[in-house]
């Protein structure tokens, strides 16, 4: 039996369409993860809390430190979980008006320049401080500058403030902040590479990274709807949506290819076909590939913490010093922009989760031999902090803010967060 | 720019969550999967030809012998090909009633058992008549047995068929032939292998498989319903979808962790689910995450093609052969149960396609080395010309015969094939 059963898993492993053993690990994985961010995502809203948490701590149940059921290297999972956030970003961008994102722009870049510029300092300083030597507290610092823009919209759109002026001003500021970390983890992978920095070059990332954006929007507003007047006349069932869906994964990958981040283009891609007549039916087909592949993601990032890296004495302490010095800066982020007349504090709350963003400056620094274990674990700690305290914060700030709403959730085979866009467009 | 670029895939690659250049390749491969299927498939509609013919099609042109943008053979691709097959027989199952297929249970396996004995028998002598030797002569006859259910059964539902004595025999025929199959390929490699034949160790695959079906149905049947009534609380947007989903990869790695086929599950879970209260929500989301997967199934099986392969005179003649003798055979293999009142030649006409199964047999011949790069190409011609002739051939049939209904075809964001279900299960 048991030869026969290596016989069949050979040949399966040696067939062209590949599969066999990558896909029962791939289905196994998948299993868990839907029934365990199902599971403990309900579990977190009987709690009161936003189901991401539960379906964070399923992540991290899954990973390697507690089951090791979910391995998030794996190319298929860490693939899937990449696409995951590209569909979370192109369903929050199919709701995100261009026009109220251009009225928050000024007090956006401001909250975003200072929630990269004060971290970054304050994490420089507090390592340095610490003992760290320049080049560790350089990546410190750097890994306290971007948003996790995923986490904080799904859970403003789980507490119905994803409509609302500062829902509008950190997803702005998240999208502006990973703009501004991509160009500073080019920037340190250089330093810690051994690279001369040059102020051309820096600006000519910079350049790119901002020009990609406005490029895409404009021209994608011009090229959008008459191809889509077009595949609307394809008869074959499901098309528009997967159209849809085709186009955000194509600006992620222009995104990506000019230097910038795949989750940049699919937000730009959303926003592009907000205005489409077609929007609603696109929007349904991408929920349902959305609750297929968001889950993934968000387990995924649980899954990469690492619980026994953080147990170190050394890591906890400058851990926490990291924590402190990304929430603080954070926090203040959110009071730059004086004039905003909004909720201020859920602002610099809604800024302050580092998530899998967080989780690449510490591996590329770790992976480059720029950092130490216990730098990486202290890192890490950082990353887990201040991921799993935003759900909690902005629930505890929303309930205490005199324009808290309800409530919202969304109805299962509805248009999603839509639900939650005031306006003409209700379904 | 080339420098910062190179880093920041470098540090991309580097990063826990995977990702980086692995989903970029997987982007745009997704996206031209997605634009071409689809096109090519509102193309052959338009020449009244099935759909999924132009799939294939799509799947030739941008496999590595013409365009080479998708690659069949990457375990993202081919996890995400295998992802879909799974939910496309899903899918099936979720649209066949378990009584009706068992009323024609005599018939299809008579016709699955005709079905391969007829073409391995045919297929052995027409290859050892052309010259091969007797391992590789045996490794054509096997690959000419097993029946690639994914593409008449779309046929089938793409012309209206499905729900019809000669859908379910062609359906019950190819599951049992996938079980064979299965068995087959065991015994072929252990015989490529060296290793001695028993008649005990053939009998012990053959009663798993056989026991695993009516295992998985018996104890589904009683395990889902009150799984599915705790499922049905869970107030997430999605949950119960997702759950239908889950359930088909467990059964699915079920089936393959027992030595069965992940598609042989995946039909028993759809089976199991056909009679709980929550089908239609069930049906509704993996119709959505269909669409999204299947056409990346069938863009793989034409990738997986070849055509340079094909071209070598030798393997030409011997490939002719493998054709005649695998059409005859399956043909004749329709008429087997003669006793069966339906259109035998249809059935026949749907036993016909090898797809990524027969692909399986080839594949693993040629790394065991059991076969040479030319009979290989002739098995790859077979695979090719069989799978290519269904659609237009099943059309004709079908076109020809007084139970002919018009073409229906699925609604988008409807219960997709389920249209064509009638009873009093219509929407």
């Amino acid at each position: 039996m048991n030869e026969v059963r290596a016989l069949l898993i050979a040949a399966a492993q040696s067939k062209p369409a590949g599969a066999g053993q990558d896909a029962a690990n791939a289905l196994i994985a998948l299993v868990a993860i839907f029934v365990a961010t199902k599971l403990l995502g309900e579990i977190a809203q009987r709690f009161r809390q936003p189901t991401v948490l539960g379906e964070l701590i399923a992540g991290v149940l899954l990973g390697g430190s507690v089951l090791g059921v979910v391995d998030p290297t794996d190319p298929v999972i860490a693939t899937l979980a990449q696409l995951g956030v590209v569909v979370l970003l192109f369903e929050i961008g199919l709701e995100t008006e261009l026009a109220a994102l251009i009225r928050v722009g000024r007090t956006a870049t401001t909250v975003a320049v200072a929630g990269v510029a004060l971290p970054l300092t304050l994490g420089y300083f507090a390592a340095s401080a610490l003992g760290l030597a320049q080049i560790p507290a350089l990546v410190c610092g750097a890994a306290l500058c971007a948003t996790s823009v995923g986490i904080s919209a799904r859970v403003l759109s789980d507490l119905g403030w994803l409509d609302s002026n500062e829902g509008r001003v950190i997803l702005g500021a998240a999208v502006i902040d990973d703009i501004i970390g991509l160009i500073i983890l080019a920037v340190v992978a250089a330093v810690v590479a051994g690279a001369p920095l040059s102020i051309g070059s820096i600006s000519r990332i910079a350049g790119v990274a901002v020009a990609f954006v406005a490029l895409a929007v404009i021209l994608g507003s011009l090229i959008a709807p008459p191809v889509f007047r077009v595949v609307e006349r394809i008869r074959a069932a499901g098309a528009l949506g997967l159209f849809g869906i085709a186009f955000a994964f194509l600006m992620a990958w222009l995104a990506q290819y000019f230097g910038s981040a795949m989750i940049v283009g699919a937000f730009a891609a959303g926003l592009v076909l907000f205005k489409l007549p077609q929007r609603q039916e696109i929007e349904r087909s991408t929920t349902m590939v959305g609750h297929f592949l968001v889950p993934i993601f968000f387990a995924s990032v649980g899954a990469a913490v690492n619980l026994r890296a953080v147990a170190d004495p050394q890591a906890l302490m400058v851990g926490a010093a990291l924590v402190a010095c990304g929430i603080v800066g954070k926090l203040l982020a959110g009071f730059a922009a004086w004039w905003f007349r909004g909720n201020k504090l859920l602002v610099g709350v809604g800024m302050v989760p580092r998530g899998e963003v967080g989780l690449i400056f510490a591996q590329m620094g770790l992976a480059a031999g720029a950092v130490s274990a216990g730098e990486y674990g202290a890192l890490m700690l950082m990353v887990l902090v201040t991921t799993f305290v935003t759900p909690p914060g902005l629930v505890w700030v929303s309930r205490r803010s005199p324009g808290h709403r309800s409530t919202v959730r969304d109805l299962p085979g509805q248009g999603g967060v839509d639900d939650l866009v005031a306006g003409t467009r209700r379904e």
